[in-house]
């Protein structure tokens, strides 16, 4: 298996001053590609480091992957730097120079001494023109070796990687590599692991990798094979192993499905409409599902009641509720749920009530104490929740607990 | 200059599973702590790579962060590779053990026999105890060598770097380093960064850096003295200088306060409630307002009308306009704001329309196109804005507006 190690260039990434989005984006496609990358890396713009850690690169990895320090001011010197440490000469290339010229002159900008710097390639190079940008990119090969430098922007990296440098990377791998994601709601990393434990330690090929998100667990099945059927049918049967063991918590097996996506299918399946009603979590639930384009024919209005009042006036909570149980209770959290459903006509409602703190605890009801409903069919499903951490992450999870509940509702529900 | 260097374990990473937001938010805090950063990498779940690379920091690093790998699970083995390499012995903590037990039965969790991995620490070591996760994290400290490992999850990362590690590596520093954050809002980052190119050119000591955040600008001014004192008399200056460069666009000097807290200052001090009219932003507005713990008594209730039927039902807006103008029009951004105001009985209301994407757009309201509308005494300001980029981008770049706005209006009204 080929591998493939990534060097972003640039003082700003050491700095904090931008977050390296072009790594994810990189990393993505090689793993696409089945190639393998062990190391990424990020040095500013030193030639002497650069250099360094260039050679240790190349000593370890089949293809090296530069990106940033090809721009036209003194500090870029990523391609002079690579040049010096493969042993090639810088000369200038003419359609190269010509692009410079062009791209400037369109732009009504001043070409500078130092833009010229541009057109100098390695010889004997790849140019990868740039049709967004002044730096073309460069392949370079020397024995077993390949060195592929690419501007920084995003802009400009991303467009080039596409056009050129993925159909380059793709003709060299001769195995094919797939992978399946398996999500589930509903249960902890820890107890996940648990269960699939004799799988990962067995594993060779396929393998299973777990990850943990917020309020849900996601297994990713990978498998190598000559071809991709084939490396599909060493697939098959680790997802079918996985059906086996956790059944409905998966809720999708499709890597671009989220949650709330997979809410959507069930609520669009089964021709219902949902609302919400937000107490604590104050209008993220109703914004995660409308993270789903096309949830408007299902969603059609949502309620945040974050006071007292608001809940009786909006959703018709009874005062006596909310006097004898509290507005953090299960009570309220049925009778918002039951409400809110009434208010606006809709089939289902999920609703949240809780302490999202840092304040407002007290030794009965906690920070952290988040009641979640969901009413359907003239019936409440209550679920009592105890969340630790940030105001934010209180939130977070009870969001998703709440799509999880929403989700399960429907499900039972129609099954029976 | 002590120098930092920091590694980053997890195979999500060089997957590209995740962009990695944790570099950049360490990056930026030891920036701040005025700590030389020369190199980052991030390493798969792989003990012999891990080892090798943190031999190699070790030898030119002062300081080595690792995040990730901490986990509960088979492939988490960031904390027993690194106790290997530093010599020592894995010994259970009796507050870490406890500490594991409450966060799951809290959760009404199991607890797995993996998870009693978590307690063991490094002999010798200093725990930071974690309140947002089940992995403690730890200190390592021999001869000029200092080792921080921290948890992968960035809402357990976050507050422990903020809460444990700031102070530790803040009191290292033989010289005082001291910043200030100025927070712009309503100007993008180009504008921003022409207005003060010559005090980034002709800058020393204080330093004045740029860090572009959704919708916001942020200025670090970086002084570094003897004192504390004398640090800030340094930056004094340069902020008075920045006052005078972008006077209200500045919504605080305080790094700890957001735009929805500025917000939320400003609704306290003039005693004035706000209510929310969201369509495609469904909630994000109201759920960023609710981060604010303390907003109940100014945001009491919040509506999210994603339907026409809905603006009309919840918000009075007339059938006629929608008709007339399309719901993503100025006019019912205003009769939005008018009609949320009216319903809550709130001072101040601020609605959201707009088409996010990536489906729905035509020539003349193309996807990104945005109305923004506040209403507060009888009238409305409104704003057109036209953003690019994704669903989600969109929604959040139209929350960051939204606020702006907000604040625009109060302050326009109070110096009335």
């Amino acid at each position: 298996m080929m591998t493939v190690e990534l060097i972003c260039v640039g003082t700003e990434l050491l700095l904090g001053n931008i977050v390296n989005t072009n790594a994810a984006f990189i990393s993505e496609k090689c793993a696409m590609l089945g190639l393998s990358m062990y190391y990424q890396s990020v040095v500013g713009d030193n030639p002497g480091r650069l250099e360094k850690l260039f050679e240790t690169a190349i000593g370890r990895s089949d293809i090296i992957i530069l990106s940033g320090g090809l721009g036209p001011t003194q500090d870029d010197l990523t391609k002079e730097t690579a040049a010096k440490v493969m042993g090639k000469t810088l000369l200038e290339d003419q359609k190269a120079r010509e692009a410079v010229k062009t791209f400037m002159e369109r732009r009504d900008r001043t070409i500078s001494d130092n833009n010229w710097k541009q057109a100098m390639v390695p010889e004997g190079c790849k140019v990868l023109y740039n049709s967004n940008g002044t730096a073309p990119g460069i392949i370079m090969e020397e024995g077993n070796t390949r060195v592929i430098l690419l501007p920084g922007p995003p802009n400009e990296l991303i467009p080039m990687f596409e056009e050129q440098v993925y159909p380059y990377l793709h003709q060299l791998q001769p195995e094919i590599i797939c992978s399946k994601m398996i999500k589930l709601c509903g249960i902890g990393e820890s107890l996940a692991e648990t269960k699939i434990i004799d799988l990962i330690e067995e594993q060779s090929n396929p393998t299973v990798a777990p990850y943990a998100k917020t309020g849900e667990v996601h297994l990713r099945i990978t498998a190598s094979a000559e071809s991709e059927e084939k490396a599909y049918q060493l697939i098959r049967p680790m997802e079918e192993e996985l059906r086996q063991r956790f059944g409905t918590l998966i809720y999708t097996n499709d890597s671009s499905v989220t949650l709330e996506i997979a809410v959507y299918q069930l609520l669009k399946e089964y021709h219902l409409t949902v609302t919400t009603a937000e107490s604590c979590t104050g209008g993220l639930l109703a914004g995660r599902l409308v993270n789903v384009p096309g949830i408007s024919e299902y969603l059609k209005e949502g309620y945040i009641t974050y006071s007292n009042e608001a809940k009786e006036k909006l959703l018709g909570v009874p005062a006596e509720i909310l006097k004898e149980y509290g507005a953090v209770s299960a009570q309220t959290a049925e009778a918002m749920a039951m409400g809110g459903a009434n208010a606006a006509g809709a089939d289902l409602c999920v609703s949240v009530t809780g302490i999202a703190g840092p304040d407002g605890g007290t030794e009965e009801k906690p920070v952290g104490l988040v009641y979640i409903s969901c009413f359907y069919k003239g019936r409440t499903y209550t679920e009592k929740n105890q969340y630790t951490g940030s105001r934010s992450r209180i939130r977070e999870y009870s969001v998703a607990s709440a799509l999880t509940l929403l989700r399960k509702v429907i499900l039972d529900e129609m099954e029976e």
